[in-house]
This record gives structure tokens, C-alpha cells and sequence, in this order.
């Protein structure tokens, strides 16, 4: 049995977490942190875990936990992030990383975006962009992995077979991204209470999002020269759930169909990407709680743009099971172990 | 025009008051208050008000503000009121208080509930409970009204007519309230967060809710013999809106149809209760944004038992809407002026 | 009193009209139709008008029920209203039309997205588009007027000042619409139900829907050439309100601030419509219930693009609120008559 | 390998089966029925199934499926489910019925409550009323356990400690139910459209909801004496969920503590019922997705009366879970069988 430890247990991504490894065959917890929940059980934070786990939180004092497990997830806020992942790095450890700290390649960028410098670039040199789909063969090898955004995940899945092809003007990106409101994480905010979301809906963050630079970052290495992508996320009334809208010129006269079957071919023996049949498009409810992303897409015949849909739950393939599936690859389990959630519907 | 002002205005009973005040033809809000928001614009804080007022919040300077107007609304939080609804009182203003502090008339319960001693007994004394379809000739003569709060309002309305006529067991009284989420008030607390009460639904304060004496007290007095009840708040995943099912033991042989006559008669010319024909029952949504309150009814013949239903909107009837009543009952208003609003369905 | 007559009144665009019309003062509900509901009162099909309407729904019979009003609201389903639109207009009467029969022009374009013929093509050129900030001395002279539909009402608001100025790509124009559940009508349509609209998220009709040749007809003629549009609706878990959030590329240099004084001149003395300041973006929840269609935007200075969002109440702005501000500029009324409606929040 | 087949399998509670059947070690569906869906595969009807089953939809052909599997699981309609459930019983299959068809031990109780005549009255005397905590070893010997409703399951485990031990009036059990509107079932239906639903809260069926004598069938069975319940349901906006608050009057002295320690040694073993710390109370989304029921209570030492709240997910532990559960029980496999999943939140 492996031994995990999760760094910042207390969110929405620690729990999702805990939820996903306890079903997990081979793997054990053997240790969870909080700063402002130690002492306290994980089932008394969490009811639902009622009886499920006798896990309790602790401290996060690295020089103590680091023996305690051989493979971190650090679901820490960005930048608090940088230094843990670089001690349990260097300590020797594995570590998946969701926070953004070691997703961007140049630190500038990283900097220029998140606002602090980056301290640890010997270590962020080492580390993979965790989207298997994309760096599998990669991840095999590596001991740290930056887990991937959510927006990034479904959108950079909808842009990539037409990107590689090089048969859309990379320059014309639209990425119009919905996401649930668990993507805002777990804290109090008014901004985030029940009166505030429900029966609401609103863009933010529009041309600033701190996702863009990610995105633009694995676009422009599949197109093979700089992209920059216009990308505006919106707030859903829902829990759980990213479906965002891609809009791309195509450069040439296709089909739905051609376009599909090209997907179909680029996601093929991915067990994790659905690509419907013509016709049919992603709905978020039929990803929830699972690590499925779902793929639709349609041609403009009209105004030549292609329009691809996908679907996410941004707590899962967004989040905590991408974690789980990199940590898989990674560790050398099933790739699918601990993932066989079916989304229950409705 | 009355010049009227509103002290604690950044919550959602303060909102609704300003709402509600903008279309009352014989008001001029001259002054509202707001600590956090001082100096703010109201549209700022409220969007929805954008364009449709220039007021800006002040802070609660009782000697300030007193001159700026000739009735203030109260909407502090409970303990905070006691104070300055004193003093406006003491000054010859008109107020219509919509915390706590001025409806239980026994200090020692209030004591009890709220935890807080009452220093301004000789101005209890003064206040009339804002109930108007039970107290309304004493509301007319009143310079301080204590509004009722949300859940003693549908639960007393439903009670009424059956302890008045005394054909129930008064002690046998179950009242089991649902209420939309703005009962909690506008404020940043993670429980209340929407992917903590979307597709949730808890009972809390279970026989320890503080709205319990104030029903107590005013079913007591109908009854005439003190009386306690059940009561269980529970917090529904919507806006607005309560609806409290109440049980109770007939004491003879009733119809549904006798009972509805009986509710007909006793609401008869009131002009925000709609006593719903046999059959039909209330639904929070077709009382949203108004200030009725909707009652149905049902005997159940096989076990004695009569369930009453009623529905408020908890930010209009059930706060706001019903202080507005009481001040045109107080001010010699139209009782319905500004608050002819027609639900707006769905 | 101008007597009008509601043709199709038992959907939600019909109740919205009765809810409105009872608040105007210069105005008389004379007739309603439906056929499901005929001899049905309004208040026991709609509960929430329970005590605020005697009126009952009667068959569409148009010889009989012309003479009952002077002015006739068509909320008919698409196709059903070409007939008797036609009959009401050549009996000499004021018609609004919510239907889509008679805004598109060009009939074969009509013929072509509806499947239908329009078998009154010189009726049809006698109607005005009856978007006021647009065409508000036509339509002051118009007897037949066609409401725009809810989606182009959002979008073309959003684009007209880009347009006119001539300062965008007109080819660029990418739509991407977000409608609450509301607009797809009152319909027992399993699709439609509770469970399979809640926390779920979706788009539908993918570069088909039939509002697309409604957009680009208006914007082909602002831009003075023929446009094409991608437009992508996709349907809320809300109640009420569309969010578009429209993209294009602009053909020269310009700040956000430069573009919101465009706008601000453009609308500034248009009563529904509410620019935002820099940084403030639009909610549907600020609009629910209300007429205003409010606008803010941003300028991507990196990529070039200006991103501009809208936000209407489906029901209102985007249907009976719009008719009735077209009524109100056909009839001689004050345009904002009946339409002071303040949002309610939460 | 276990050969199960689902009768009715169109439904929620057919989808439900599916999903927890996916994911059971020990059993293959063999076969699925839907006379509306036939033909058509399971993941096109449900999407979110999408990659994850073969099967196809079939007619319900008594004769030609019987061959095809060991275990039937009946989801069919009321009344529908009699002549089916009789034909593979009486054929020597397992059968675990969803319907209300042969949870009645009275048919004289059947007929009044549900209009039908029960014409199988000897297979009828065969089933075993599926509650396991209360009917396990009798499970285990049946070959018809009829499943009981959602309704049912949580009032009843809520009320069978204190019914057994006799401390509580039985003639004072009022029971206020909440249901999410997966309850209703998958139809088109106006009033369950998404609209109509959400924001809403409503009763229904007060004093006459169907469920109300399978209740008292068993309360009155544990209690030694016939019993008769006030029972409500409401209708909640949320997808899964019951959540039941029950009042009853405690004959004498009793805390909450004592009151725990006998629910903690009634329900100690049980795999599925989880008894709350003091102070705690069950929210719906705790149990959701998953065959838990959750317990708390409190008693009110004002009125002498307990307030016991209990939550399922009315999809799970109140229809196809515990249809599970029986048939794990019923064929020997491991009791949790296909049944560990871990609620998801938010």
C-alpha cells in the first residue's frame, strides 16, 4: 500500500481527495493537514465522510509529515505552495502539485500573472504539466507534476487536435468557459454565499483570468508558435461542472464529421475522453463526480468556424482526479484505479 | 412627503426597504446608514439599484441623523437596536424596529432567548408587536411598533383563527417552518455559501430557535393560557420565502370546509392574506416579492388532526414589506401604498 | 383606458404581460385567450394573481374578440400568429406581435430557418422591429409592430454602437448566449423538467438556432453590409435572464474607457438601458423582474479583441417588457409606463 | 456471475440500478426493459452512461426475458408491477419489486389506497417487506421482498427505536417530509417542469399521500396496537434527497443523550444507518448518492416532545440501493455489495 499525504485537506480539492483514495485499492492516507482544522476529524469538518475515515488534521510542519508518506498532493493556495513542493521534492518524495505554482514553464510569465517571484526554478524545471492526454509518457517518469487548472483541462482538450493539425488560425481562440461554484473553492465570502449565486449568473475576471498564460502556454506548444487566446470565465449556479465553448477559424473547408473522426483518432484509447457521436454535446451533469472529459463539436458551414464543447467536473478530471490519475501513471498503478466513479444522474 | 430613514441598510432588509420606499408615492428615503459602507453609493453596493437612486450610506450618528428625518426604520442587528431605537423614540420620532429587541414584552424572557438584559424598559412598555392583522387599531395609535420577526408571522397568522376559536388543543401545537436562504441575512460566513446550501436541505436550532418565545407569546395571549409549542426551522435552498406547516389536535369534529370559513371570516378584508380555496395550498413562490401571505388548509379526519400551511415572502410580509405596512397603518397611509407589488412568476 | 387584448395568454411571456398591464395605469386587460384553459380563470392556472384579476381565459376566435380591444398582444407560437397578426392589423387595429412571423423581412429568409411559408408577405411589410433603441420613430408610427426575440434583444443592444461606429471587424462577431430555463416556454417537456435542467449546464442548437438570421439581419443593416454571426445559446438553471457575452476583434486601437463612452453617448438617455462603469460587469439577477438591459465591456488589449456583455430579463426586455415599451411608444403613453419595475434581490 | 434483469429500467430508479449494478462485483445485467426506449441503447437515453454499458432496452416480454436472468428487479409503475411481479415469482426467480404492489399486507388496504384490486393475494402473503434493519433474517429466506418507499424508509427508521421501546404516545406521530423532485419520477410534466419546481416549496397530497398506510403498517406492528399518522410531504428544489422531521410526545422523562444511546444500540451494526453525535442533525447532501441513512435527534425538554430528523437519498437507501441491499441479502452476497459509495460534496 502506497502511503499518501495530503497537504491542505480542509478545501474542496483536499476533500474530493480524501473521497476519491478511499476508494482506491492500493493506496493508504496516512496523513491530511489544516492549519485552521487540526485537531479536528475529518468527518467532523466533512459529515458526508461520517464514519468513513478516523483521519483527524494536523499541522503542516514539513521537516515532520515528510516521513509519514511517499507521495505528497499539495492542494495548498498558490504561492504558499512553492516552498512545501520544493522541500518534499528534494527530500526525495513524488508530488503532485495542484496549486499553480509549477504549471508555468517561464517564471516571468508566473510572475507577471500571480504577482510573487518565483523561488524554486531548479525544481520547477523538473516539473511535468500533468495533463495525460497530452504528456503521459512524460509523467511516467517524473517525480513532481504541476496538476493542470481547471479551465486549462477542458479547454486545452477541446483545442488540442485541431491545434496539432494546424487547421484553425490559432489567433482567432475563443474560449468561453461556465464554471460551477466550487471552482471559487470553500471560504467565506459573500460574494460566494447561496444569495449571491443562486438565480445569478456573471462573467469575471474578463481578459485577466490568471489561467490565460497556462492555456496560451500548451496551445502555443502544439501550435508551435506563440498564441495568445481571448478567454472569459463565467460563474454557473451549479456545484460542480466547466463547460467551456471554443470558438476557432478553420483554414480550410471541413465537416463535422471529419472533425469528429479526427478527434475520435487523437482520444481514442484515452479512458478518460468521451467524444459524442454528430449531433450530441457535453452537459456537465454527465461528467459529475467522475474524471470523464466529455467532447462535442460542430462546423459552421456557414461562417467556417468550428465550435467544440467540453465538459469537466472541475472538482475531478479539474482537480483531485487528474491528481489521482498522474499520481497513477506515475506510481505505475491502473491508470483508471480509484476512478470507476459513474456519475449519478440525476 | 415623509422623510424617512433607514439605519443598517447593507442588508438584504435593508435593500428591500429601500425597494419597496422607491415606489411608495408619499416617502422620501433622506437618510441610510451602513458602517462597513460608509460613504458608499447604495447603487454600488446593490447593482440592481444602478440609475435608480443617488443615495449614499452614512454612519449611525443618532444626534446626527435624528433631524434628517420623521421615521426611522430599525434594521440593526438584535441587542445592537435596544439603544438607538431608544433614542430615536425619546426624540418624538416614529420608529418601526425590526429586530428583536422590542417584541418580547417580559424582559426576563427576552433576557433568557437573547442572552442580553433589556435597559430600555419604560420604552418597551411603548412598543406594540407590528402584527396588523391582530393588533392594528393599537399600531395606528403607536410611535414605536416592534415588527414581527419572519417565522412568528406565518406561524401566528396560521395559528390565529383556531386559538381564537378555541377549537384546538393549544398545548399540541407543531410548527415546522422552511425558510429560504436571505432569512440568514447578507453576510460572509462559509456555511452559508452556495455549494453549502445548493441541493442541501437541514433542520437547525431545533427546540432552541429564538423566534419560539415571540410565538409563544402571542399564541398565548389568543389562547389566553400560556402555551408552548414545537417549533423547527429548517433552511431551504431558494431566495426568499417561508412556509411553515403547522399541526394541531382539533378538539371537536371540524370539515376543512367549516375551517376555511372560519379562516375566510377572520381574514376576510385584510388586504395580504389570501385564504386559498379547499384544496389548493400555498407555494413560497406565488407570494416572492410581495407582501402577502397565502394560507390553505386541511382536516385530516382520520386522525383529528387540522395541518395549516401558510407562505410569506420572509424579506417582505415576513420583515420589510410588514414594516412599510406599519408605517402606513402608523403615518395614516394607504395600508397597501408601495406595496401593490404582483408576484413575478416563475 | 385602452382597451388590450392578450392573444395566447396562458404562457409565461402571456402571464408576464397580465403582470405588467395590471400595474399601468393608462390601460385595461379586455379579453385573454387559450385555448387549453378557456373558461379557466387567470388567477387559478397562475396562483400568484389569486385576489388580483377576475379575468378569464376565452378561445381564439378572432372575429368575435376583435371588437373587444383596441390594441392586441400576439403571444402565439411561432407560425400560429402569421393568420391572425394579419387579421387584427387589416381590422384596423394596433398589434404587437411576439412572435417571430414578422421581424425577419425577407420572407424566403423566414421560409428557410422557420419552415414555413409566410403567406402574408404585404402585412409583413408594413411591420417595424420593435427594438426602440433602434427604431423608436418608426415604431411610434408603426400599427404592427414585431417584438425582437429575447436572444437578439441582448445580442444586438451589445453590438449596435461597435456596428454603427464601424470600428469592428464585422465578420468577427462571436455570440455566445446563456438564457434561463424560462425561455424555452411553459411545457410539459421531459427534457425540460426539474431534474434534468438543475445543476446541469448545456448548449443547444449549435449554429442553427433560429434567432441567428434575426442578429444578422439587424446587424447587417447597422454595418451596412451583409454579416454572418456564430451565435451559441445555452440554457441556464435559473428561472429568468439571458447573459450574452459577445467577442470581436476591433480594426484599431482602443481603451475600455474610450469604448464605454461610446456607449454611454449611444444610450444615454435610453431609459432601459444602463451602462456600467469600468470594471462592473453585468448579473442577470441585477435586471430580474425589470426592463433594463445592462451593458458593460472590457477591451483584451493583448489580443486585440473587445469583449462586450449584456444582460436582460428574458420575460421582460427580452419579451412582454419590450411590448409593452412598444405599446407604450405606439399608443402615445410615457414609454417607462408600467414598467417601473425595481429588480428584487436576493 | 449473478443474472439480473431490470424491469422498467427508463426511469430514475432504473437508471439508479444501473449505475450501482456497473460497479457490483458479483452480478451481470443481462437484461433492461422499456417499451418507450426499446431498441434503444441505455447510453443514449442516459448520457452520462455514455461508454460505460452495451446494453439495450428491450419489451417487457414475461415469457421470452425470464430465461435471460436469475434476479428481477420490478421498477415498473403502480399496479402495472402485480401481474409481472406474480409471473416471474411464480416462474421460481428472486424478485425484488420497486412498486407498491406487495408492500400492503392488507389488500383491503391496497384497494382503498391505490383503487386497484390486488389480484395475486397468494404471492402476495409470499413477500417480505424489504427493510432490512427490520427484516433481515426474513430476507434472507424470501423470494419476493417488496421494496419499500422512499417515504416510508426514512419516517420508519427514524420512529422504530422509540416505537419499539414504547416511551413515545403512538397516537401523536406527526411526520413532515421533504423530497427532492427525483421522487416524482422521470415525465413530462408541466408542473414538474424546471420553472415550476425551482424557487418553489410546496405540501402535496396532505392527510391522503399514498405512502401514509405502509407507514402506519409498520409503526402499528412494532408498536403492538393499530397507529395512524399525520403525515406531509413537500416538494423540494433540489435533485435527490428526503429528509424527514418527525414529532412524537415521549410518555415520560427522557434526555437527548439517553435518547441517542438507545438509536446508537438499536442501529449499531447496521452498515447503513449512521446515528449523529449529539448536536449534530442529517442534511441531504451528507447521504447523497450514497444507501446511507442519517439520524439525529433531539428531545424538547419544554413540551416533552422528540424532534427526530433522518436523511436518504430518496434514489438510493429509498428505492434502488436498498433494492440492492435486499438482494445481497437475499442471495447471500456481502451486504454491502456495489454499495460503498461515498457521498460527494459540494
Amino acid at each position: 500500500m502506497l502511503k499518501v499525504g495530503i497537504c491542505g485537506g480542509s478545501g474542496y480539492t483536499g476533500s474530493e481527495l480524501v473521497r476519491i483514495l478511499l476508494s482506491h485499492p492500493g493506496v493508504r492516507i496516512t496523513v491530511i493537514t489544516s492549519e485552521r482544522s487540526r485537531g479536528r476529524r475529518v468527518g467532523s469538518l466533512f459529515p458526508h465522510f461520517t464514519g468513513l475515515t478516523g483521519l483527524s488534521y494536523e499541522s503542516l510542519i514539513p521537516e515532520k509529515i515528510v516521513k509519514k508518506a511517499d507521495f505528497f498532493f499539495m492542494a495548498l493556495p498558490h504561492a504558499a505552495s512553492q516552498e512545501a513542493v520544493s522541500f518534499f521534492y528534494k527530500s526525495g518524495k513524488h508530488v503532485c502539485d495542484l496549486s499553480a505554482d509549477y504549471r508555468l514553464k517561464d517564471p516571468r510569465v508566473y510572475e507577471t500573472w500571480y504577482g510573487v517571484r518565483h523561488e524554486h526554478r531548479t525544481v520547477l524545471k523538473r516539473s511535468v504539466y500533468g495533463l495525460p492526454e497530452l504528456y503521459r509518457s512524460r509523467i511516467r517518469r517524473a517525480r513532481l507534476v504541476a496538476n493542470p487548472g481547471c479551465f486549462p483541462t477542458g479547454a486545452i482538450l477541446g483545442i488540442y487536435p485541431l491545434a496539432k493539425k494546424g487547421i484553425v488560425d490559432p489567433d482567432s481562440f475563443v474560449i468561453d468557459s461556465k464554471s460551477g461554484t466550487s471552482g471559487a473553492g470553500r471560504k467565506a465570502d459573500s460574494s460566494l454565499s447561496f444569495c449571491e449565486v443562486n438565480e445569478s449568473f456573471r462573467a469575471y475576471a474578463i481578459a485577466t483570468h490568471r489561467h490565460t498564460p497556462e492555456i496560451e502556454q500548451e496551445v502555443s506548444r502544439v501550435a508551435g508558435k506563440p498564441v495568445m487566446v481571448d478567454f472569459t470565465p463565467h460563474l454557473l449556479p451549479v456545484n460542480r461542472g466547466i463547460l467551456s465553448t471554443v470558438y476557432a477559424r478553420l483554414t480550410g473547408k471541413y465537416t463535422t464529421e471529419e472533425l469528429l473522426t479526427l478527434y475520435s483518432k487523437t482520444f481514442g484509447k484515452e479512458p478518460f475522453v468521451r467524444v459524442l457521436d454528430e449531433g450530441r454535446f457535453p452537459d456537465i451533469r454527465n461528467v459529475r463526480g467522475s474524471n470523464f472529459c466529455d467532447v462535442g463539436l460542430k462546423v459552421n458551414e456557414r461562417t467556417g468556424t468550428v465550435i467544440v464543447v467540453t465538459a469537466i467536473d472541475n472538482l475531478v478530471k479539474g482537480a483531485s482526479g487528474q491528481a489521482v490519475q498522474n499520481m497513477n501513471i506515475m506510481m505505475g498503478f491502473e491508470e483508471t484505479s480509484g476512478l470507476n466513479h459513474t456519475p449519478a444522474l440525476p
